[in-house]
């Protein structure tokens, strides 16, 4: 019987950043480099499985037409910040269920030509035309977090620091400059502890991956297999009578996280490398605590103290992550797995974790007011 | 080991038409009848499909939290005019595939407070910012249509006569009126041979369906197999020089439903009832050909016989079809899917055909400009 494991045999992405390029000619820079990589022909694809948030309808079939891609049944999806990694998912499950043996996952986002500022909530949604939009929500999150565990704003600001550094190495990112504590905590205040240099920017980008069934995949191509993939929802928030749910989302990434370990059979201590979604400063330190990676209330310390860092015991975004690569909705998740793949299999030059086998990747589809609903996406790869 | 074989236990709809309900109001009647209809509660739910083009992000989860449904995970779908089938097709094919064992498939579209007339081109979309919208390429499917066949106007107009008639017996469609062939073709003129009266509305809607594994099924259901359901995608169109391509779409409709009739072992002449994609009046007719319901060439005169009303050898759009029920973009799908339901437990009142046991169903996702790429549904189903 064949082997469906999904294995990804290729990663692309665009550049991430403002720029002239429309989410069509994206797609086509991300997927072009996929297929070349993975060593996959177009007329090789059985399904595509594209994540989008803000799209006309229609996008995806003209930009995949333009990558040279027609008559492949295309799924569109959405879950907000995570729709990409949706697509992944969907894409490894399908090739996991024998239903297909070669897909492509990809996302893009075409933001800077439209978004100044956050993203406009939903005329439909009275809690973020309240004001409960995601700077809002997450900045919640942070002075709750500050005052349970007596952390710093310098603490949060680290992570900032940290994470603009590993983008230095990065040339597709689309911030890449070194800051002090002081700088991040000098910049423009956006929502109260989060200043501008706290939050991922405004980006267009696109990324794409080609997973195959392990059992047509060849030694020849650099291989890292998903071991699982999980997609959750969670409860509404803020649910402030418990106690446990003080930060947003919190349950929803240790619930999904947790099936994730479980299906993997993957130990917290295995993992050498992760991707996880800061979008905000406190995105970071709430997802490694909640994903269990260190005690909860330790993340800011735990970071601070270097262990996330590149040279540390357990790199957190190397890539630089939300806030400096950027964050183009769509695209996100498969430019956290395109890091993941490269770390995985050696690919990832300057910003190489040495000898990385094992990682995970998180991503929080929080709708445009954090409080619509949520979808997250945790997946656990390894190199083959 | 567990039947996996989806099987339809329940659906609902909201009324379709101009109205003041929100989507998710919408999304709210259509769930809560579908429920209950199945004998299904929402703690039951491995996971929610919700197909639709134009909602924000968030909405998704926002209706079906007013629905009382949180903490299910929730993939939602575009996939242009069959949004809603797609979320349908793969609602199923996780149940098929033994993923899910009872998952809940949503359609809903929120339009007519923001559109007039056609739906607006992508800003992107140079096709169809130069007119090639959709009215537009039926037009054009129709005036080549009756070149090649002799058709005339006024058998075009047929269609849309028997679809109304047969809408008068729906309490939810959206239009409900006895018309003449002369009122047709009088009607005010949009595409020419196109009148209004030939195009589908733009509508509010929503539609529900709760599909499970036939192991967990119970025979005091009202029950329904989804025998096979498959999405294919379309090459780019039109190919002028193939003589074969004249009409939008027929060969990816003619594609998607032998793969279906094949996976399904369903021949056209067990087929009781079909409800498919009249957006325009030429749509019913290719769709019908190229199903292989009738031979190339003859569509309109078998409509004209007879033979595709209610009291005919098969039934076509016995609900009204998008003509006269309405077209809610991403409901449209679950509205069909739910009147085949009806149809095939013997609970569609006054519509019924009698002894419907065989049925299938088709949407054509083209998108807001039917050049920019097309996603096909088609589905068998059978009274089990």
């Amino acid at each position: 019987m064949r082997d469906t494991a999904p294995v990804l045999t290729g990663v692309g992405t665009s550049n991430f950043g403002k720029q002239d390029y429309s989410a069509e000619e994206l797609v086509v820079q991300a997927v072009t480099e996929a297929l070349e990589a993975a060593h996959v022909a177009a007329t090789d694809l059985d399904a595509i499985y594209l994540g989008t948030v803000f799209s006309h309808p229609g996008t995806a079939h003209r930009a995949l037409r333009a990558a040279g891609i027609t008559g492949v049944p295309i799924v569109t999806v959405e879950n907000a910040c995570a729709s990409g990694t949706l697509a992944m998912h969907l894409g490894a499950e399908s090739v996991r269920q024998g239903v297909h043996e070669t897909v492509l996952a990809v996302g893009v986002e075409k933001m800077t030509n439209w978004i100044k500022g956050p993203i406009p909530p939903d005329p439909y949604d009275i809690d973020a035309l309240s004001g409960l939009i995601l700077p809002g929500l997450y900045a919640m999150s942070a002075s709750r977090y500050q005052h349970l565990y007596g952390v710093t704003p310098e603490d949060l600001a680290w992570i900032s620091v940290k994470n603009h550094r590993n983008a230095i190495d990065n040339p597709r990112a689309q911030y890449r400059g070194e800051y002090t504590i002081d700088e991040v905590l000098e910049s423009k205040p956006i929502a109260d502890p989060l200043t501008i240099l706290q939050c991922s920017p405004i980006s267009d980008g696109a990324g794409a991956a080609v997973i195959q069934a392990r059992g047509v995949t060849s030694a020849d191509t650099s291989r890292v297999e998903i071991l699982a993939s999980v997609l959750e929802s969670g409860e509404w928030w803020p649910s402030l009578d418990r106690a446990d749910d003080r930060v947003w989302n919190a349950e929803l990434i240790a619930r999904t996280t947790e099936r994730v370990l479980r299906e993997s059979q993957v130990s917290v201590d295995e993992v050498d490398v992760v991707e996880v979604h800061d979008a905000f400063t406190i995105g970071e330190i709430i997802t490694i605590e909640a994903m269990g990676l260190c005690p909860t209330g330790e993340g800011a310390a735990f970071s601070r103290e270097g262990h996330t860092s590149r040279g540390g015991r357990l790199p957190v975004n190397p890539s630089g992550g939300l806030l400096s690569r950027g964050h183009p909705l769509g695209a996100t998740g498969l430019a956290q797995l395109a890091e993941l793949y490269w770390q995985l299999t050696g690919q990832a030059g300057q910003r190489q974790v040495p000898g990385a086998q094992t990682a995970l990747l998180e991503t929080m589809g929080g709708s445009v007011s954090g409080l619509s609903g949520h979808g997250c996406v945790v997946a656990a790869l390894r190199t083959l």
